[in-house]
């Protein structure tokens, strides 16, 4: 039995504000708690049913922490989707580290709002190797329940790094900078320098005016039908995509 | 002043059993209703708030429905949008055409469950050019809201047959069949026959055993990193981006 306390505290973690002051964050899911509990980040809660619980004894060998047994029922009152009738954790935040670039490819995420194309973004980083991520600070949250479900698993492998991104651009001179515009190079037939950063816009209003001044090449995808834009996502793998294409 | 009963109407819409009995869809937010009011689709209902409805008087100059000035809290009342604050309009489902296959790509979705995945691969077909799309009979119903709000507007563009797909592609033995899976041919360097029909799977499972079986080559996707999978819409993009490189 879970107490009605945990349920609540659980619950709270879908709030920043509650996430902060907890420092832990709510993971939910069989493949997001699958590679949590192969990664470095701390397991504190876990709470799953009963068949999931007998099925994977083996995955969680080696967790030291509380774990409960619960219905579905209360897995959809602790965590945030309505459709989890598995598992669900909690986890230790991790402290920030330092953010460098090293000869590698880093995204640029500027005003991103929403939390599925976040998540989605971090897993398509993770499919291509990319490992690192700037997130201006009006950002939606890296910890956010949703966005940790759509990386499927991929936030244990890429860091998010909310800073004020235009004066970090500014700062990186050396760096080449490229942005996504319905105008510019053909990403089908540019060849990226490495380093670089590449900058994703917001969901409406795409990359605001103070970065696209940092943005020294602009690069679009070719088009052929009638849509009037692509989703902030799905631009970012085609880039990624054509990025790798010579590897 | 909207009715109430009229609310209700349109709230009604969220399910298929209303559409259907009604033969009517809901469509939310300034761009889809945009591109409703240019498109062959018959407009209803529109309602908007009183800024919205002043503003784009040219916009539904020729439109002779009903039309309703509504606060914003009406408006996400009647709609399935907790963030739309603008407009949303009612508008007749058209008749199911013969669905035909000339030189052309076209897609095929086997049981695709999240209706923004299925609006966003809509946005992705537009995007590129194709106009038809083939969809199990339990792939997430086309005139659902939040497939609609993600289509951003294509939905006016791209048709969506719904049909028993293992039966329609066993039929279409002279139409080459692509699938995508994580193991294939390279999508950067194959080159497909045209016409063909390109097979994405289910968010969790992929392409059934059944449909398996009648794809005539499998595609993959290179991974550089260690995701495990990349989500359906982004497949597709990815997929689209690599057919159409030589246009």
């Amino acid at each position: 039995m879970i107490p009605k306390q945990q349920v609540k505290f659980i619950n709270s973690l879908q709030y920043k504000k509650y996430r902060k002051k907890a420092q832990a964050f709510l993971i939910e899911g069989e493949k997001c708690v699958e590679e949590l509990l192969n990664s470095d980040f701390e397991t504190l809660i876990l709470a799953g049913t009963t068949e999931y619980l007998s099925q994977h004894r083996e995955r969680f060998k080696d967790y030291k922490g509380t774990t409960y047994e619960v219905t579905e029922k209360i897995l959809q009152q602790s965590g945030s989707l309505k459709t989890n009738n598995r598992v669900l954790a909690v986890a230790k935040m991790k402290e920030e580290q330092l953010f460098t670039i090293g000869n590698e490819y880093v995204l640029a995420i500027d005003d991103l709002q929403d939390p599925g194309n976040l998540g989605t973004i971090i897993r398509i980083a993770d499919w291509y190797g990319i490992t690192k991520i700037l997130a201006s600070e009006n950002t939606v949250n890296f910890y956010n329940p949703k966005v940790i479900h759509a990386t499927m698993g991929s936030f244990t492998r890429v860091k998010v790094h909310y800073c004020d991104l235009s004066l970090f651009l500014d700062g990186r001179s050396s760096i080449k900078k490229y942005g996504a515009f319905l105008n510019g190079e053909n990403v089908h037939t540019i060849k990226m320098s490495v380093p670089a950063i590449i900058v994703i816009g917001n969901e409406a209003n795409g990359i605001s005016s103070e970065i696209s001044n940092l943005i020294d090449q602009r690069i679009h995808i070719p088009k052929i039908g009638c849509a009037e834009s692509l989703n902030a996502a799905i631009a970012t793998a085609i880039i990624c995509d054509n990025m790798f294409r010579d590897f």
